[in-house]
């Protein structure tokens, strides 16, 4: 796929999903490089940003774009001729996406660690990490039953319960207001996160936050699991992550909605649970505290603050 | 209708709401009473028990009917004759009907007191007493605005929102995860109630716990608008309020539900607000924060321990 | 002082503080019920409801003029002729003016049994009721010191101060900010109160929810002193008790303000300090948790709903 | 026993607890009564005056005390002759003995209606009250389990365990530091009380605050389980209760102590837990969230304010 | 200026303000460098010791002191002549004044990105830092209203009205007891830092941390907007922040002072907020959460441990 | 001593404490180096880690144990010849000791800066680390009181008091109980660790949470002083801190457990205090807070996360 076509895909979110994204923006840019005819290292180079301005340009919110594109662009901060800089690209990109494809199973066996016989956990939405984790823990033989929430408006708790059901996983299957009735009863929490700010705040699906408040009155903690490259580092600038108003026909069906003419439908898509109610997040680089996430995004993604100006 | 039908119209649910129920069985106590044959007072008193019993029998967690049925029956503790004991409770049972049947005015009344222009208000499902409040300060003239919750699995919301939509009132829906999102800007929450415990907890439609303990974290009060007849007088006695769990279907298709062996639909109908999330329960015998539930039983219902026993 | 002088002055704010308004505004009805040449008891009991109301309209939000007016009134209940009525009115106006002036010394001799040797307390204003348990247990022997703030803008802490050092009490005097930062050694605050309101907050001088929040942060228990006549009755009717915004030149010299064109003085002369704040209101009737302010007016007051629609 | 045989024998805390010392004030001051000869009702009373004022001043902080002795002294309020007089007190005084053995039973119907099959439970000390819930809940057949506290100290908790051993009761004894870690499998904690105050707070054996605090930090409620006539009614008054500081010798042997001149014990047998941490008390009268002490005070135990001046 | 006028006008607090001291320092060591007549590196080592010495010693409690001082002095830690010293000693003091003087209009940038169209901000005294974020955010034409406090003793907040005034922003004054009252209806605070402990304590102008525990009350953030130099290096040695006492005088005129022999005023100029109510501190190295500031005292100020002790 | 012997006494926990147990593995390792014949630096690389696996298998859960061997093994990471590496071996195993040897002493040096005249302070359990504080405080002069817990079932506390009255230090010797009671008069809580997890959580002495967590409720610090090689790196991988459960015997004897077969104790040697309620960790790399435990594994301990794995 020419990079055009895959800036287009993430664009139309033909290409969806925080990894996905990453992977296909990460391959595309040694794809140019691959083909990319340059007379000097700096036309090299100049050609190659280039390249990378139109990546991050497609979806300005999505957090793995920058990271990924960053992670790959690295290789040409020194180098000495042409063939040098596109083999260091070639293979920053080989070696991000091998990284991303084994994230989620890193992240799988860390989180599992923290499940034990006899646990009662609650999950929400449909994370692949978060399932991971749970996943990797029944095929340990662990014991225990999980309580999945339905997911309004888009209802993704069905795949998420169609998941745990064949895996054979002793599933309760509750509306998203039923958190708090059963909350008392679970052990841990694991949810995935579709953005971290550099204050540890935790961007995922609407209800999240209310799941980690309901949890944190009870004593319950919440463990997120997500993949290092979720980590916003443009927060660090002040930049807030900007949460997304999805179409009102999701929650009301247009036709209802036309006969009511004072009725507005608010549809956020996310919501921002504050570090406070998480007690660790999971990522391929190990366990951190949600307060760490200053020291991922410079430590681990490698951000410099002047980079980010 | 006979008192055995109105029985067995209560026991079926076709006759519904706290309300509607308590008026149902005083007219039947009253029709009964009025066709009573009895020689001599003290038959006249067993059988106006009897007839009692079996309306309070019909739906043991009701908790209005019993309120309603001994609001009557108090009439017969000293009387001199069959005629003075049957007027008595012709009386009373008029008295209540006319009582309860403004109640709900009585409430919108000093709700609406509470509502300021300006305001952001935010109800959940689709109480009448809470409504009433807000349709009463919208009577008055004030300007303000609501946000509306779609109540999964029943969505009541819906109903709340075509009711606020024909006043004229400007409204916000919003699934019901989305409560947290939104609650920094909301300034008072108006909630109904499906009983009241001694301890002050409201047990009320599932969701409300979640939102009245973000309303907590936000400073933001909460109301409850609750006609007196659902307080529960036997939770004196420590009897606990029984959260009825309702058909699955209604959360999961049982088509879908069948291909999944594993997952279990757990539906409860109500969850229980602590009283420390609650600011005020406004009732039709004025507003009285929720630690006061043990004197509203008492004194405006006027239980006294031994009757319960 | 006629009737309307009374009520001139009250509305003048000539006279001033809740005690010294409900005692004028009873002496003027038993002064008027003296003079009130009527030829029946009905013409008695509506010229002296005319009365009443004329002084009960010249503040609106004192809460203590009603309770004071009703307390009078109340002995018109029931009579049977003109005669007995004005004894009743006259009866009933010297137990109350008794009954206020020895309030003081009642939640004195209350409040000052909470006060140990050792103790540090703090006050906030200059309330007559919370300095009498201090000085009482001053008097009693007991040794303790004492933070007292500054009160801006009307600056009342320097009465305060000044009455302390008059009894010989170690005070320290400290800005309204500086709170916080001393609260840890304070073991007990003692307020007063403007007025309680049926969901047991307390209204009194701006900063006292501030102080009540800090001293709850450290586990520092907040007593209030009010007599029962602070308690507001129409607060059960869902009324809001109405904070008073004083003049911006108490804040910002009227000269200096004209300046600033874009900047506007708020100055609200009370704030509202939520009942989990208050561990006990001292009133004469005895010690009570605020949240029993129902209870005081309805038992301590003699309101009943019905007086009060 | 004659009265000053029973008032050394309080006096001595031969005769101890609250139920006890209650009952055996009343059958003295019976007794008194029975034997009493006087010529005419004022000096009948006066003489029964002076032996209620020599019971209470037996132990001026057990609170039981002036509460029994009080409900056996109003027969004396009003009657028309000596043998009038006798007659109510004889009267009265049987009334309390009866309720008093009665009340534990009461309380443990009511409390026991708490607990359900699956529950996990924790107690503290040994009280009669609380353990007579759990007992008669096991009685009904529920199947639970128990968590008790070893109980420095005097180790009352191995009286508990023996207690709910012998009833096959499966229980768990854990130091009283363990608390914490096990308090999130804990669905309720049921203790009992020394005294109640007029705020809500309850006073039981050192200990009790720490698991309250910790109940309340994991969302477990916690019943207190009380007769009416621990709540002490001249708190009222602003009256502290006292709080005993026992032998040292209970914690260090005093050969140790002896060797260790620069170490003082604190030994104090009781703590105070605040009205927020108790979700209900469960008294003979019914069960009451603490906040309405001043109602039990007032309404059950019948006090007058002006009587405990 | 001479080093040891520097030196005095520190000491007199004639050059006041963190970054100025900061600065003045550093210009005082370059100026010294410049004409510092050493035969070999040693000697040149070690004079400029002495003259930092010199000017750490003038206020030991400021803690842009050290960090400024320390910033040049790092050019010494290795080199190899006379020349090559002074040149290194020079570059890094032309380096850390240019940094300083941008630093708080980087601070200003990221600050304002966390500013909306409609919000509601609220600041505390007179801070540059925090300030500029307002003010920058004003500029890019975000409409927005601020509330700004008096700020007793010394009342800054007259400054900051000014400068919001003469900008054009809508600007509301309210005495420092109010803020309680008005901050559910704020959305941000800014507040600035004097300095920043190893455990994010934020040492600021008295008031700040009644402010943010009211804000944390009301799930409202505060941003604290200050210079890396404002964290305090040796609070990972244990060493407390010292709070200055200021002038009685400020508080309480002399002469009055002087009539209330048991009265003392305490005037402490800063308090201390605890990490949990800041949600961030803006820094000219980007936004943090003040759990990292070990972090920035480690890799922004570039301090180990050994050179602490 | 040989290797296996020493490995013999840390599994029969002959050798005890986390610091003794660290500086034999590590003596023992450099036993093992100075004796070891190897034809080859790869044979001696193999050869050593053979015998480091052979240490750290003996208590898996002692999380000194693998810090201790790893810094000592760290030095093989490159070298080039069988000399250069036991050199190398050998001063790092040095180092170690020295270095350990000296961290108490370093702890107390920062630690006993946080103690002022006049405080109060609270100790749990013996640590050697918190005692040596409080120690350093009283041999600078510092006047202060302690409060010292019992510490049931092993009794350490007397330990403590010993210690305590040795050195002439006033100290109050309770019940674990009572912690509650007396916090309000307490300025400042210093306890150790026996192993901090990355997320900061705090696993000390059974009691230490109810403590802390009762210190946190009174806005009293916690301050918890301990080696950095008490960090636990493991848990950066997920791995839960097994909490051992000691002997029933140790809180029960055996005698009586027999006579109960519906009774078990439990008795967990350790639990978590979690990192909200820790101000601060002293360590002898500083003071850091306990959301930095993660930096602490990296950075000071030097732990990658490949190698964890």
């Amino acid at each position: 796929m020419l990079l055009s076509e895959t800036a287009a895909s993430i664009k139309s979110m033909e290409i969806r999903g925080a990894g996905r994204i990453a992977r296909a923006a990460v391959e595309a840019l040694a794809d140019y490089a691959k083909n990319l005819d340059a007379s000097d290292p700096e036309t090299f180079k100049r050609e190659m940003q280039r390249a990378a301005d139109i990546l991050t340009g497609t979806r300005p919110t999505a957090v793995s774009l920058p990271n990924a594109v960053r992670s790959v662009m690295r290789a040409l901060d020194s180098f000495e001729s042409v063939e040098a800089a596109r083999d260091a690209v070639l293979a920053r990109a080989a070696e991000f996406v091998d990284h991303s494809e084994h994230a989620v199973e890193r992240i799988a066996a860390i989180g599992a660690r923290h499940i034990s016989d006899g646990d009662v956990l609650l999950t929400h939405c449909n994370s692949e990490a978060a399932l991971g984790c749970i996943l990797e823990a029944h095929r340990q033989g662990k014991e225990f039953e999980v309580y999945a929430t339905e997911v309004r408006p888009r209802g993704q708790g069905l795949v998420t319960i169609r998941t745990l059901n064949d895996a054979g996983i002793r599933t309760n299957y509750i509306v998203d207001s039923a958190v708090r009735y059963f909350i008392n009863d679970v052990d841990l929490v694991f949810v995935g996160a579709d953005a971290i700010a550099v204050n540890g705040a935790v961007v995922n699906k609407i209800g999240t936050a209310q799941i980690a408040h309901a949890a944190h009155e009870a004593r319950t903690n919440v463990i997120v699991a997500a993949e290092t490259y979720k980590f916003a580092p443009r927060t660090i600038l002040g930049e807030l992550i900007e949460i997304e108003e999805r179409d009102p026909d999701e929650v009301l069906p247009r036709a209802v909605a036309e006969e009511l003419p004072f009725v507005q439908v608010r549809n956020p898509a996310f919501d921002v649970t504050p570090a406070e109610y998480v007690d660790l997040i999971v990522t391929e680089q190990g366990a951190i505290p949600p307060g760490l996430a200053y020291t991922v995004i410079r430590d681990c993604l490698g951000w410099k603050i002047e980079e980010l100006r």
